[in-house]
């Protein structure tokens, strides 16, 4: 039997939106919470869930588990909220760090009824409208677990395995330094090439589709990544000031002329991208 | 009547490939030639050129145009091959800089039977099995012509019309400032950004969507991009120094943990990427 037969989700943006169709898909009856009235409204209205009571505290009732689908600052505020502390109702969310989700938990004393997720998919549109059924298919789901938590994890596991889900355990601390590497740094080297085309008065319509494809990421919601970028450890600066010494290198390859230099570079490069 | 009745493609890799592979799905016959002798078979076998005859000279023979589908090295020295001097040949070419092109095409006296093109189009994968038929559709393609070359502009853009590409003239200086910002920048950034994460141990397998998308370009062909970085001008650099700039500033806000700031910039990236 899958795990977790009612399942609550706390936000219907893309990622709680997509995660309640993939539940709904499956026929699991699935209760939606937002803040926003206009997206539970939308979200019943689509089916994607059965019910989307006006209260938080009536939403997790009765439920198996709930997933805090919400940006990084709200999910850390939720853990710390008194609906969520009914003792049947167990919690994971889906935030992109987990060490702030986890000393949340920590404070709140919830650590033997939490297991963090990070499934690495998503979109750089936002709200309901840019949720869809096959989301999580076949996305790297990241799980941290708690020694209190007991068997939670691999019950976790099992949750998103059964929706075509790769999840797999990884330290907090581990999985925090990992990302500002291979979800922040491109991010923000996205951000910083839309901004060094657009200061040159470049209209994104000028792009080929490579440029299109390595500026698509400037386009996701700020909002969202505030609260990411807020509790971004030492990793992401170096990461960047990285970045910076390599894009001075090639400029001054450029500038000489030095082609064997860069082709050698590019041959790198190539190698590592080809690796899977 | 389409312009350009018999089409010799001399170049079959992704883009002669493609080039061959639209027109032969238009009913056209096409003569495609390649230095590599598998390549002609290739294509013959699949049925994508009529004829592919062991000479360029050969191959030009009562063609209406000929399309050098070639590196930009390659296609400066095919301009001065003596093969296409024959004088029912006009003459075109897909190389991503201009000004080179058209300066070999000045040199070889052949300006009143030249035009140049650059479909906007492109692959990470080379050669001819990574052509397809509708590689340029829809693609932006920049034409630059003399004024010795008459009418030959406009029967080149009624070509790609023909196979649903969105031809437009450009000054050939202009163009290659502008590909120095909206494509080879975008190239050197995806390098520079796989560098990063490559030094950092980082397998390209644990990448999420969005970094795999911005690193994609960082596995395209080194032997085409030598020619293009060699004729870069001084904008390229300058590019360069600008992305490495900016970079560095974002490091400096995530130190320091100035969110404004960094959902500042992000907002402002945003709003260019949405403008379409």
């Amino acid at each position: 039997m899958a795990p977790f037969a009612r399942v609550t989700v706390v936000g219907l943006g893309a990622m709680g939106g997509s995660l309640a169709r993939a539940l709904a898909g499956e026929g699991r009856s699935v209760t939606g919470w937002s803040p926003d009235a206009a997206e539970r409204r939308r979200a019943l209205e689509a089916g994607v869930v059965r019910r989307a009571p006006d209260t938080l505290a009536e939403a997790v009732r009765e439920s198996d588990l709930v997933v805090l689908a919400a940006p990084l600052g709200a999910t850390c505020d939720l853990v710390a909220d008194r609906a969520l502390r009914s003792p049947g109702c167990v919690l994971t969310d889906v935030a992109s760090l987990k060490v702030p989700v986890r000393d949340a938990v920590r404070r709140a004393g919830l650590s033997a009824r939490w297991a963090g997720s990070h499934p690495m998919a998503g979109t750089e549109a936002s709200g309901f409208e840019a949720s869809r059924t096959d989301l999580y298919r076949d996305a790297r789901v990241w799980l941290v677990a708690e020694p209190e938590a007991g068997d939670l994890g691999d019950r976790l596991h099992s949750f998103w395995s059964g929706l075509g889900a790769r999840p797999a355990f990884i330290d907090a601390e581990e999985h925090d330094r990992l990302m500002a590497r291979v979800s922040h740094l491109p991010q923000l080297a996205s951000n910083a090439l839309a901004r060094v085309l657009a200061d040159a008065g470049v209209s994104p319509s000028s792009l080929g589709p490579g440029g299109r494809e390595v500026t698509r990421l400037a386009g996701s919601n700020p909002a969202i990544w505030r609260d990411i970028l807020a509790h971004a450890g030492p990793d992401l600066g170096s990461a960047l000031r990285a970045l910076a010494v390599e894009a001075e290198t090639l400029a001054r390859l450029v500038d000489e002329g030095d082609t064997a230099a860069l082709e050698d570079r590019m041959r790198h490069t190539r190698s590592w991208r080809a690796q899977s």
